[in-house]
């Protein structure tokens, strides 16, 4: 901008910092300055007081590793769930989408992250040993691998399907299929075809 | 997300504070939150201080209105600016394109917005009360009209010109035609059409 001098400060800086955030180019973070500055100046207060807080109080949960502000998140301390079953989630996204479906009433690790090879992203770097600790703790018996069914998410259930047999743990998979409520028609040929093999 | 009580409130606060910026829904608020707590907290945190900063230092030039630390910002406090040519654009954003152009001169009003009867904004929404004072000032003698080729860009000229004119000021449009390094192939119809009419 061509306004010089210390005011740019300000205004610079905010559209630098707001570039940071993921999938937020040039243009998107000027627009949102612009946004907060002329029209929602409580929204950008609200967002900073929101970022401060989580810095602050946000950690991960020392069983599943999810965010947290305790240690010990709620899931993992509910008597109620089954401790002898434990999904693998690559996100708390994820894992609240299982919980929404209210198929899964056993305990969770959140990945935090998924293997991927072009961006130097190994079993090491997503907490592989961390989740080995955590279903050898001698109450779970069976890990439901429920990795996204993308090529990173497969690749992330295979590096650890492994590790996990090999100490004794029964390892499943979600299934693949026909998603429900869709007409076989509109399904892609890959997912009839998974669906075809595990036919039961 | 199942993890209920206290340890939601932090992450659940930030994701609606994130929500609030134009062009983020709640998969991309998410991602942002998710990405900052993981992976980036210093980012986090300079962008909780860029928005305090920003929202208590940032204000409108009293001659131009943009954005601004100081009651009149650098351009409208350069005497090597002529101040009988006048162009008003929509945002700081056009303005910067302009001055980048090198070939504008006087000085600028920034409208900070545009006429959307859609959306309820009509010409006294975007100041034009304020651009009129500003343009009687008894020393601009001509003002440049450099909204957008939108449909709103243009509605906004349109509103802001007869006004003008009606206070014996001449009011010119930035010129429409073929873009600099374009095939005419690839050029749109409309923007042949213009540029045809008004050869010279």
């Amino acid at each position: 901008m061509a306004t010089g001098g210390a005011q740019r400060d300000a205004l610079a800086a905010l559209i630098e910092a707001l570039r940071r955030l993921p999938g937020v180019g040039v243009k998107s973070a000027q627009r949102m300055a612009y946004h907060l500055l002329q029209h929602d100046k409580p929204a950008a207060q609200a967002l900073a007081g929101a970022l401060n807080h989580a810095v602050q109080s946000v950690r991960h949960c020392t069983r599943c590793h999810t965010f947290t502000e305790s240690a010990v998140c709620a899931t993992c301390a509910d008597p109620r769930r089954d401790a002898r079953l434990l999904a693998v989630v690559e996100t708390p996204a994820d894992q609240a989408a299982l919980e929404r479906s209210g198929g899964f009433k056993g305990l969770y690790f959140v990945l935090m992250g998924r293997v991927s090879p072009l961006d130097g992203i190994g079993a090491a770097e997503i907490g592989a040993e961390r989740l080995l600790a955590r279903a050898t703790d001698g109450v779970v018996e069976e890990v439901v691998l429920a990795t996204g069914f993308t090529a990173e998410g497969e690749l992330t259930a295979q590096a650890l399907a492994a590790a996990l047999k090999a100490r004794g743990l029964r390892v499943t998979r979600l299934a693949r299929g026909v998603p429900a409520g869709s007409d076989l028609e509109y399904v892609d040929l890959s997912t009839i075809a998974y669906a075809l093999h595990d036919r039961h």
